[in-house]
């Protein structure tokens, strides 16, 4: 049969990036204990394509996917799907990101209940023949915040909601940055964490430890700004905290991005 | 050319729903005060098919939307939509319906600021060949809710949250239903109103009022429940209320349906 | 500490539905060949909340949904959570669903080759004080649709696209419903199975076949009410076929429920 | 009343961007033929925050959106608000995103019927001081795409799918691009455009139009990107192809940046 895509194209445009997106399979994130949690990640994986070249040859691309999926993952095996596919295609640059739910756990203040909880994170890299892979990492965790605004002007009670904090952070070659410390840092930065979780004495605890902690989204996006900084091994970070505000129907949120060192 | 639409089938299938979805059109709603509001509508509209015919005309639903898009809709226009697509397509039973956002003004309860709260609203309609229009209209409103379970066990503050009422209702045939009467009576019923815009000496007032009315979901639903009962006209309705939580990463939430008188 | 939620309310509305929504956890579904499919699944837990009641104690049902969650689901493990909520709650009924992706594996028609389709999948139960379980399933898997009337009037080629068709069903007590079989019988009922991996002579032949059997989405819907009327022990079941036109920018669906024999 | 957000912020810390987001407000577009269409816009606006202060005042955002709301908008009242909003925050930089559904109409190619299409478009401006506005406009526009691959290699037929272009763009300063001429230009990329309403000698053309013209996503996106050069006035575009693939649970895509001439 005749294979269209390696037909010449005569129209010079080198394309920078394509590949497949929308792609969902499952696969083994290490926890900081050793064990391993399952993820069902949605995935884009995309390649270059030299100007003569009609078009690459998609089914590659699943085919690569499927030979990593169900199986542990973390930079190091994406720089080796990345290899695994520039091979396979030819290319001179690879990309990839899957986004996924991890879940920590967390422990209620006062009455010490554990439960799940679930956090929006990612994995991206993009390589190039011969150089390293630039990794990323992206951590959501969500938080309380209550309004120092609010506070100081109401004779009692203050404003509070839900708001996330989202990073994306670039690390040393051997630095391993975990979920479960970024859980820990990050989801401090609020004037409370938030918990599945909490029973009559935790909600107490929660409540008093978020009045007298009061904070703006940009309280809390400079507090997050500073913990990275303190985080051993970050390169580069970038911090969005994002409120869900209870009085508005829209949001309040803030941004920041950083090279550290 | 030959309709392969109409061609019999043997199957022996009546089909009860075949129609179009994800159509997206302008139509104009009037507000309250005589004037008009443009709105953005995802549309479903949908009729029967006998089990003799093989398929119906997908262009004609188009052709029919196409028609009265651009232009005032109400119950009494969705009557003659679905009318008229029964008509076209020689259909025993049509149903339509169309979401969209409808824009109320609020005031700031201090200040008296003006500003646009967006409403998440619905019209659906069933029309059977020889029966009256069903007709139902769909409101969604957010409020503010300040926990009392939270406020009792504190010393200080007590946690809050965003929230939404949302309704469907029925009403008496020539009983007109104002989103704006809907976001006055809905809109009241959590801790405190939501409002786009605030300054100030208003999130003073709103953060006060909030804490001095502390009400669960149950609560917010239940007064819900007791304000459509007392709306004039309403035949039916549907009331769910859900919080989304700021001490935790999911929503509690509260639905109730009943037939009125 | 005061228990307020256990506080007398006079508003005389019992309500009937008060829980969880927006929760996510991981479950195990097992598979038909006999190992376990982790599954990250959304879940919606309720009870009912007599009328002398203030509030409900919203934590126990995280608390529930805790103690059975990393752990194998099915209807008889839905049956327990119900009961177990039921009577932490004192409550007379309680609902619960969860969604999730499932993955099922395809064999490519011509090479072989294996891959994972990726499929929402949902399990629902109702249960009363006193009554059976009332257990729902849902299943959603893709196909290719080929137009018959473009394939009839023009005189090469047909448009073709995505579609889905989406199941949910009721089933005798003792029978078990995989989801791999609903996967193989739903699957074949658009104009070609929709599979992620195809080599050249694999998408030779899934043209070819889906080109030899042109459907309309009216056709997948009948052809998928037949199939579901021959699978052994089920009661009751609805059928929803949306294609995602190709030709235009909104979808074309078809729908039909029936109760069985 | 105290104004906790003009406090001393001792952290040391300029933030990059603080503002609004996920607000809905009206606008007006201005169409090619010189009349009005009503937009519903989700808008995003931001600006710096020196270290020395603690908070922005958010009401001022919707302050200034609430003054430009349900009036016209272009790229020039992008570059007032924003100035506005410096003025009135004394920041150095302001940020602004509205994303909005945008209606071109078609001609159905062989009876000539006229029916809307629904485009998702985009205005973004950011300014600094002393600088001119960098203004970016998005459009995307769906498409049928026929697979070269499947039709060289079937006997008959040849897989096809709905996809979409998506581009962003600046232009020169006093250059207008309006999103009918994008439509036309971008929407003829694929192997045949979409249309709202088709006849059915209209779906014979289609059919037969893209079966004569078969392209891949890369086909697509290098057509596209000559498409864009050749428009007069752009100095730096965005192509992004993806196509819903039929014969996949998937999508391909494909994606090119340049700055031009």
């Amino acid at each position: 049969m005749r294979d269209v895509q390696n037909l010449i194209d005569e129209r010079g445009i080198a394309i920078q990036k394509v590949g497949v997106s929308d792609v969902y399979l499952p696969f083994l994130i290490k926890t900081k204990s050793g064990s391993w949690q399952t993820v069902l990640a949605e995935i884009e994986l995309m390649v270059d394509l030299p100007q003569e070249f009609k078009g690459t040859h998609m089914s590659r691309f699943i085919e690569v996917l499927s030979d990593w999926s169900q199986k542990p993952i973390s930079s190091n095996e994406i720089k080796l799907i990345l290899r695994d596919i520039m091979q396979r295609l030819n290319a001179q640059r690879a990309e990839m990101s899957m986004k996924f739910k991890y879940f920590v756990e967390r422990s209620a203040p006062v009455t010490g209940l554990k439960s799940l909880l679930d956090c929006d994170c990612s994995f991206s890299g993009i390589m190039e023949q011969g150089t390293e892979l630039d990794f990323m990492l992206g951590f959501t965790i969500p938080y309380t915040s209550v309004c120092p605004c609010s506070k100081e002007i109401a004779e009692y009670g203050a404003h509070n909601q839900r708001g996330v904090i989202k990073v994306k952070l670039r690390s040393e070659r051997d630095t391993i940055i975990w979920f479960e410390d970024l859980a820990d840092v990050l989801g401090n930065q609020g004037s409370c964490p938030v918990y599945p979780l909490l029973k009559r004495e935790d909600e107490k605890f929660v409540t008093e430890v978020a009045y007298e902690n009061p904070k703006f989204v940009e309280d809390i996006l400079r507090d997050a700004v500073i913990s990275m900084r303190e985080l051993t091994g970050i390169t580069w970070f970038e911090v969005e905290c994002k409120n869900y505000e209870s009085i508005h129907n829209h949001s309040a949120f803030a941004a920041h991005t950083e090279t550290v060192g």
